[in-house]
C-alpha cells in the first residue's frame, strides 16, 4: 500500500511518498511560496535526481497537482500513476475536543475541522485546502486526518483546564490542548522499546524542540500534561516565541505601545524567544556560535532556554511523581549536544549521570546519552511525524477494507 | 525603641505599634473604608479592651490622626504621646530595580516610588498617601520604607527576564519582581533557625500561600526565582487570580468578548482563580467543605490548586538542582492540613516522607511535618510580613542614629 502524506501550511505544501509495506519513502517534497509571484516545487524521488520548478501556483489544487505529475513523471516519477496512491494522510494542528486520535475523512469529520478554525485560524484552513484538493485531483482515494493535538486529550481536567471563568471553556472552548501530539507520541514509544521495558509502566518526559517547542509528561503511554496551551505561544522559550508570560504583560505593552490584538500576537509569536533575547537570530546554532564568541546576549538567550526547558522537566517530574527516561527529540533537541550537556549536569539531584561522549555522538538513530548507571535512563529519539501519520493512515484504512 | 507598621491601601490603613526592647505588639488595628460613607476604625491595644469606631475619613491624613488619637487615648492608647514613636516602617509593594533593601524615606526615595506608580498602579500610590500622612502628623519621625519586591532583585538575569522584545524592558522595565519579598524572607531564616543549619548552605523552596499566593527558590539565603512576575497576576492558581496562562488567551478573549485592557485585568486579577473554577468561593476552606462534600467544582478547583503548586515545587527543585527544605506559610500554607498532606504524598520521589499526625497540628510556631527519616525537611512557619519591616526599620534608625 502507497501513501502519500500531506502537509498543508497557508502558502505552503510538503508531502511524503510511503511505501507501507517496507515503510520506504518512494519520494519527499515541498511546494512554497503558493498565491505569491513565483512559487517554487522542490521535488525528491528516492534514488532518482532532485527537481526544482518555479512557477506560478495560485492554491493549493494547483499545487497538489503539480505534486501527482512530478511524483508520475516518467523521469522523475516513483510510481506509474495517480492509481498506485492507496491512501492520503493529512497533517491537521487543531482536532479540539473532537478528536483523540487519528479519523478517516467525511462530511462530519470536515464540518468539526472547519468549527475548529477560530481555535487555529492559521493552519486549520490550510489543511482544508490540503483536504479539498486531494479529494478534487485523487477522487475516490480516503483521506485520513492526524492531529498535533489529539495525543494530549488524554489529559486530566486539572492539567488542561485554566483558572479562569468557565463561561470561557463553555463558550469558546478555552482550554489546554497542547501540540507536536505525535511527535511525543512517536518518541515515547521508540523510548520503551528501545529501553525494552513496558510503556505502561513508564514516566517519560518528551522534549520536542525545534523552532518551536513542547514537553510532554507522557505516563503509562499516554500525555498527562503537555507545555503549549490553548495556542502554541505557552510554554517553553522559542525561537520566536515568547513562551509563558505574566499574563498581565500583555494588556500592559498593548496600552503602552498602542497595539492591537493582531499586532500583540505578531510581537509575541514572531519577535520573541531567542530571536528576541540574542538580537541576532532564532535559531540554536547561531545562538551557540554567538555564545561561544563571549555575545552576552547570545549567552543570556541559551541561558534562559536552558533553565526553562529545566524547570519544566522539574514541574513534570512533580506532576508524574518521578521519571524513568527522558527524551530529547527535533531539531535542537537531537543536534544540540552542548544544550543537553548544560541542563542534565544540572539536573543531577533526580539521580541522571550523563555519558558525556555519547552525547557528542551524531546519529539518525534512536540512542542513549546516560550512563549505566544513571537512574534516570536519557535519549536522544530522532523524531518521524510523516512515519507517524503513515502508519495512522495505513492502519485506518486497512480498517475500513478489512 | 516604638516603632509604628504602617501597610496602607487605596481605602485602607493597618498599623501595628512594636516595642523593638522585645518585639512585643503594643497595639494594633484597621482603618477601613477610607473616602467612603462610613469608614471603619478597629483598635486592638494589648491587654485592653477593643475599640471600634465608625466616623467619616476622607483621606489617609485623617485615617492617620485618628490612629494616633487611639495610641495616645487615655483610656484605650498604650502610649502617652506621638513623642514616644521613634520611628514607622511602610510596606511599599513596588521597589522596582531600585530597592533592593529596604531604606530611609527621603525625597530621592519618595521621587523613586512615585516613579513605580506606573508598574503599581494600584498599590504605590496608597502607600505614598500613607507616608505623606505620617509626615504630616509625625513630623522629625524618621521613616522607612520596606518593599515586597527587594528580597527578589537578588534573581539572576536569566530568571527574571522574559522573552520578549528587549525594548519593552529598556523603555518600561518589564520584567519579573516578585511579591510578599518580606515573608519569603522571613520564613526561609527562621527555617534555617530551626534546622539549625546555616542559611548560606541551604536551598528551600518557600510557599507563601494566602488569598495570593507566591512559591521562592532560595538558595543560600537569596532569591534565586519567584513565581510571581512583573504584576501579582502571574504564578500559582490563587483565591481570585489565574495565575499562568497561554498569553494569547488574553487577546483572544478581548477580541471575543469585546473586553477592554482594564476588563480583562479585572477578569484575571478579580473573577479567576479558585473562584472562578468552583463558582463558589475564593477562601481555601469552602473549598475543601464543597470537596468533602463532593462538590465535582470545588474538588477541580482543588486539585488544580495543588497540582499547579506540586509543580512549582518540582520546577524550582530543577532550578536550584535539589531542594533541603521545603515551608510553607500564610493563610491557606499555614492552615490548610489537607492541602499539604495531598501535595506532599504526591512528591515521594523527592525523598519526602510526611509526618502525618505532625502535619495535623495547629500552632501559632514554626514546627516539622515531615519524618525524621525525610530526605527533605518540610515545615510549617507563621509568616510575620510586619515584624519584618519593624526590624528593618529599626536596623535602618539605629543606623542613622549610631
Amino acid at each position: 500500500m502507497n501513501i502519500l502524506v500531506i502537509n498543508s501550511g497557508s502558502s505552503s505544501l510538503k508531502y511524503q511518498l510511503y511505501n507501507m509495506t517496507d515503510e520506504s519513502v518512494l519520494a519527499k517534497g515541498l511546494v512554497e511560496r503558493i498565491g505569491m509571484d513565483s512559487s517554487i516545487l522542490n521535488h525528491k524521488p528516492t534514488g532518482k535526481a532532485e527537481v526544482t520548478e518555479v512557477s506560478e501556483i495560485l492554491e493549493h489544487n494547483t499545487a497538489i497537482r503539480k505534486v501527482l505529475a512530478c511524483l508520475t513523471d516518467k523521469e522523475h516519477g516513483v510510481i506509474e500513476s495517480i492509481n498506485k496512491i492507496d491512501a492520503v494522510g493529512h497533517r491537521v494542528v487543531h482536532g479540539g475536543e473532537f478528536f483523540k486520535a487519528s479519523a478517516l475523512v467525511d462530511a462530519d469529520a470536515k464540518t468539526k475541522i472547519r468549527q475548529l478554525f477560530d481555535l487555529a485560524p492559521l493552519h486549520n484552513p490550510a489543511a482544508m485546502m490540503g483536504i479539498t484538493a486531494s479529494e478534487v485531483n485523487m477522487p475516490g482515494v480516503p483521506q485520513v486526518v492526524v492531529f498535533d493535538t489529539a495525543f494530549h486529550q488524554t489529559m486530566p481536567e486539572k492539567a488542561y483546564m485554566y483558572a479562569i471563568p468557565r463561561v470561557l471553556y463553555n463558550k469558546y472552548k478555552v482550554r489546554r490542548y497542547g501540540a507536536h501530539g505525535t511527535s511525543h507520541d512517536f518518541v515515547s514509544k521508540a523510548a520503551a522499546e528501545y529501553l525494552e521495558r513496558p510503556l505502561e509502566d513508564l514516566k517519560i518526559i518528551t522534549c520536542h524542540i525545534g523552532n518551536g517547542g513542547s514537553v510532554t509528561a507522557v505516563q503509562g503511554g499516554v500525555s498527562v500534561d503537555t507545555s503549549m496551551g490553548m495556542t502554541p505561544l505557552e510554554g517553553l522559550m522559542m525561537g520566536t516565541r515568547s513562551g509563558d508570560l505574566d499574563p498581565a504583560i500583555v494588556p500592559y505593552v498593548m496600552n503602552k505601545e498602542e497595539l492591537s490584538v493582531g499586532e500583540v500576537n505578531s510581537m509575541l509569536n514572531k519577535h520573541s524567544g531567542l530571536l528576541a533575547i540574542s538580537g541576532v537570530s532564532s535559531d540554536m546554532r547561531d545562538i551557540i556560535d554567538g555564545m561561544e564568541k563571549g555575545e552576552p546576549n547570545s549567552t543570556l538567550a541559551f541561558e534562559m532556554y536552558e533553565y526553562r526547558l529545566r524547570k519544566y522537566i522539574g514541574s513534570y517530574t512533580a506532576a508524574m511523581n518521578g521519571v524513568d527516561a527522558i527524551v530529547f527529540t527535533a531539531g535542537v533537541g537531537e543536534n544540540a549536544s552542548l544544550l543537553r550537556e548544560k541542563l542534565l549536569n544540572n539536573l543531577t539531584f533526580l539521580g541522571i549521570e550523563l555519558d558525556a561522549e555519547a552525547n557528542k555522538v551524531r546519529s539518525g538513530d534512536p540512542r542513549r546519552i546516560s550512563t549505566a548507571n544513571s537512574k534516570v535512563q536519557v535519549l536522544v529519539v530522532p523524531t518521524n511525524e510523516e512515519l507517524v501519520i503513515a502508519r495512522d493512515t495505513h492502519r485506518i484504512v486497512q480498517g475500513i477494507n478489512g
